[in-house]
């Protein structure tokens, strides 16, 4: 069975690497002694090396090693062997170009669909969508397919902000690109603000964390959901 | 002779659309009775021909009429026999996707480079840098291929924002994205703030508008250029 953690941001302002997400992720990886770690999105730019050691030491509190996949050389083992997945955040068309590149959307798709449990931040939650076209990216490479993992039958929004009312600045906000990708895209997209994560189980979705998400239909105004709503008839 | 003005958005805050431009736009288009307009972008996913009504509204102010590049069976003939081109703004990733899908990026390079003038604003504007990786935009469709018109050696970012100080959005800030960017490609950006323009003549280029725009290269820290500095060196 499924079960996922897709969390809007690894990191809230003025915390620390993982710091809120910590004691649910302490149940979500009960009995998990060991964290395979996709660090491909890179960011800032930072080394695979470098990024999977900052993962490590916020794991490290709870007592789980942490792997990067870019040490294995047969990363499709590496992935069918693993207990846990956790893909960080950083650029999604540089992490995506990486998962065509290595050819392993399917073996990721394959072990998470059979159980191995997925955990996913900011760029790392945008491909568990059906494709990364609504992700807030810069296009700095140039990935073979927008499509992503399905895990869910929408799109996420990670890092959702609402419009500034206070704004001058006239590029468009981020409602307003969400209803562009609904010109040409029938998915909805759940808007995750930075502290908001939906919890996966099987068929079973629900929002978690303290903040309301939106939600945008194609051709219906969006709508403002309260924690704990269960979204598993969204589609 | 290539001649083109470079926008880094069509409207100011508090502004009507072109407003801020219509001085230079009317020296710049000076003897032009006819613009051909390039509506693919689509803001907000106006229709092609609202969004060359909002155009013509603009130049009928200084008595130039606009046709849009849509309403013409034969594209190719339509762009080589044009004394103007304004590319609007929108979405990049839908700009470039019909672009590629009706064969026009060789046209429109034939054209400008034999002196047909160009404006672009927003998305027409990053269109004229080498790739499209430095668009804000969110990647609604896949076109075939980030390569843009290159009509500047360098890559633009339009609608530049500093970061906010007072902000606890976690988001990546604007300058992270080109950083990013330049751990994948050589060549330099110029992020233009709103209000900021490139003049383009020939081989020279000089920034334009009351703003100073931050030049990003590859490796180096980025520089902060006063308006009439000239760019013909940058690439």
């Amino acid at each position: 069975m499924k079960k996922l953690i897709i969390a809007s941001t690894s990191t809230l302002y003025n915390g620390s690497y993982l710091e809120y997400l910590m004691p649910e992720l302490q149940q979500f990886f009960n009995g998990i002694k060991k964290i395979l770690f996709i660090p491909y999105a890179r960011p800032g730019g930072i080394s695979h090396d470098d990024y999977t050691a900052k993962v490590q030491n916020a794991f490290s509190n709870i007592g789980i090693e942490v792997t990067g996949l870019h040490s294995f050389e047969d990363k499709h083992k590496a992935i069918a062997e693993a207990q846990a997945i956790f893909t960080g955040g950083g650029n999604t068309f540089l992490l995506v170009q990486q998962l065509y590149r290595f050819d392993l959307i399917g073996s990721i798709k394959k072990a998470v669909e059979q159980g191995t449990l997925y955990l996913g931040t900011s760029a790392g939650s945008n491909i568990t969508g059906l494709t990364m076209e609504t992700t807030n990216d810069m296009p700095i490479v140039y990935p073979p397919s927008f499509k992503t993992l399905g895990f869910v039958p929408f799109n996420i929004n990670p890092h959702y902000l609402d419009p500034d009312p206070g704004s001058q600045h006239m590029g468009e906000t981020r409602e307003t690109r969400i209803n562009e990708f609904h010109q040409f895209n029938s998915q909805p997209v759940i808007g995750l603000r930075e502290g908001s994560w939906l919890e996966v189980t099987g068929d079973t979705i629900i929002l978690k964390g303290m903040l309301n998400a939106r939600v945008f239909k194609a051709g219906k105004n969006p709508e403002e959901i309260v924690p704990l709503t269960d979204l598993s008839d969204l589609k």
